[in-house]
């Protein structure tokens, strides 16, 4: 039985998800459908990316996903299939793919052309349900991905810079917040291996809005427990990157972070 | 493997999608559950019944659909199973399979008198995990629907007026918003089909709000990027009628627009 | 096929929920997922084992629940397995499973600590992906409970003292909310067999805030439909405790009701 899992900007309180999940059923009855996400941002490519980032590679190598966050849908954008050794991506070609692409090679990829593969009538909006859904049916069903379409050059497809580090001429850096989750802990684009690079780390936040307070961070935590209630720590998190975090409070909200602001990391000699 | 789809208004926050959730899969070991939403406005039966209108009809015909938004719960009101050729439904009497009705045939409609097959105790508060769900899980294992309680006239099940469009002597029509989604689009009552009627149309949607501007839109688009950036456009959307919208912005929000709201369209002769 | 259940406040948003349920998958195939929430208020073990005690024991006896709501994520506090007659439990030794152990016995508990039945790397924040994941995916593969880890003495397991009634030399209790659902009904911790030791009750409500109104309310009714619209009422709820609800309306801000806010209940004598 092969999973799909979903991840779209749908939420739940309309009846799109619904919609799709019955289209996908009806065409592979066997499938076992898995939401991962219908709340990301509306229309936000980003947050779709980062969602699926963190979570593909700990499915089975055979698992479908599907990404639906498609602003330009009716456009001329492409929709694909995308085959990789840890798992076959069926989204809109906009960027969405672009973390899997960095870390995945591209074995095959599909337009989705074929339109013996479409649900019809094809609406002008909802390609999730009329398009990109059925092709996750049929993949679970075990047609062939060259049969959804035409090739397409993996070199061809759409993919963003990933954000990452900057280093300074002084040895410092200047990294970024890519993600506010929930608990208001901030993901940033320093991979966790590179902190190996000086035996220890000061880290600036500025504070980025007026009420918001600056903090300097000394040293990596292991975990929350290595500080007080309430103070700031900089730590690895669960996504091998360096994360900056309140123990039991927000850190977004208590130093006024989002997606994008930038922190300074200093390397400190041992004492 | 038979589904089981679940819309209602529990939320997420609470222990009552579990225990409904458990009573199912505790009765039907083998259904297979899948949630459409249980984010449907607290006790708002036409926001479920426009979710499943736009869901239940992509489901194979053995499905079975509860919808469980009860504000008469404990109250005389009836608790219905409805087995038509899309599929069956299991729901309170309250006027929430109102679209499917005037859709479907209902084959055969009982009561779910029977107290057999409920879960005991029952709660006055909870039949969705008392009643309903017992119901569903029974059918889902075979049993037949006239086992589940009294026979009832179709005819007699309750059924609210489909919103329509008002068609003026002079040939313009009133239509009225029916559902507003996540992104802000605004479906309205006018079926696609009918835009056949004339080469053209003219939009007017009042400003509603004192904020909200008014907007003149000329043609009906066949998608969001037809329009530029921000532009307010008409269009069919995935669920076959017309609707509202802005490319890449929040119609309802721009135009202060809520379900009911009136909007004036014109038939414009060929030029 | 063994059903593992979800609890987690981990949101919606992010890609953690994803990232668990791949990993559970992954060494399960045949395990079956069930999202009972994903929305428990952040870190709060209160609301998610309330949330378990309203769903739990309406599952097979071989479910197994996962909660991970864990403020304590890498400090010393224990991951367990708790195997009762009606369901097993994995989960942080953080009080989540009191309810749970107030009402079944626990027959055997180990603490989760055999890195065998780990995923590797351990995040030192993401246990659910890591630790209770994999233990519950295991479980469900049929390892015996044993093999996960270290024997655990059952009574040293933490739990919290159960909010309940306190009663009066003059009859009357002093009673308190346990949890407000998504509709504003209250529910306390008088369980309904104590009203049994009076023929009637009267409660009395205190405006808890400036603008929200006190109450008195005369006798339990049976169902929402005894009283008016917008009427208060006190009721036997689902769970089979006291409820304070409004008919068609929302208790908690109509009273000002949080969780843990006090309300008095008076015997009345037959008249």
């Amino acid at each position: 039985m092969r999973v799909v899992t979903l991840i779209t900007d749908f939420g739940l309180q309309d009846g799109h998800v619904g919609a799709m999940k019955g289209v996908i059923r009806s065409l592979a009855p066997q499938a076992e459908l898995v939401d991962i996400s219908h709340e990301i941002r509306a229309q936000d490519i980003r947050h779709a990316g980062f969602v699926l980032k963190t979570a593909y590679s700990y499915w089975p190598a055979d698992t479908i996903h599907v990404i639906v966050v498609d602003p330009g849908v009716g456009t001329e954008r492409r929709a694909v299939a995308v085959e990789t050794g840890a798992g076959t991506f069926v989204a809109p070609d906009n960027g969405v793919l672009s973390d899997v692409l960095a870390q995945e090679e591209a074995r095959r990829v599909v337009a989705l052309t074929n339109a013996a593969y479409w649900h019809h009538p094809v609406s002008a909006s909802f390609h999730g349900r009329d398009i990109f859904g059925p092709a996750a049916a049929h993949l679970a069903n075990g047609v062939p991905l060259q049969e959804l379409g035409e090739s397409v050059e993996p070199a061809s497809l759409i993919t963003w810079a990933l954000p990452s580090p900057h280093r300074h001429l002084d040895g410092h850096m200047t990294i970024h917040v890519l993600h506010v989750d929930r608990f208001g802990n901030c993901t940033t684009d320093l991979p966790a291996e590179w902190l190996q690079a000086a035996p220890q780390w000061r880290i600036e936040v500025p504070g980025a809005a007026e009420d918001a307070g600056s903090a300097t961070i000394h040293g990596i935590a292991r975990t929350f427990g290595d500080v007080p209630e309430g103070a700031p720590l900089a730590l690895v998190d669960s996504t091998d990157y360096l994360a900056i975090a309140v123990r039991n409070g927000n850190a977004a909200q208590a130093m006024g972070l989002r997606i994008g602001a930038p922190i300074e990391i200093w390397p400190i000699a041992n004492e």
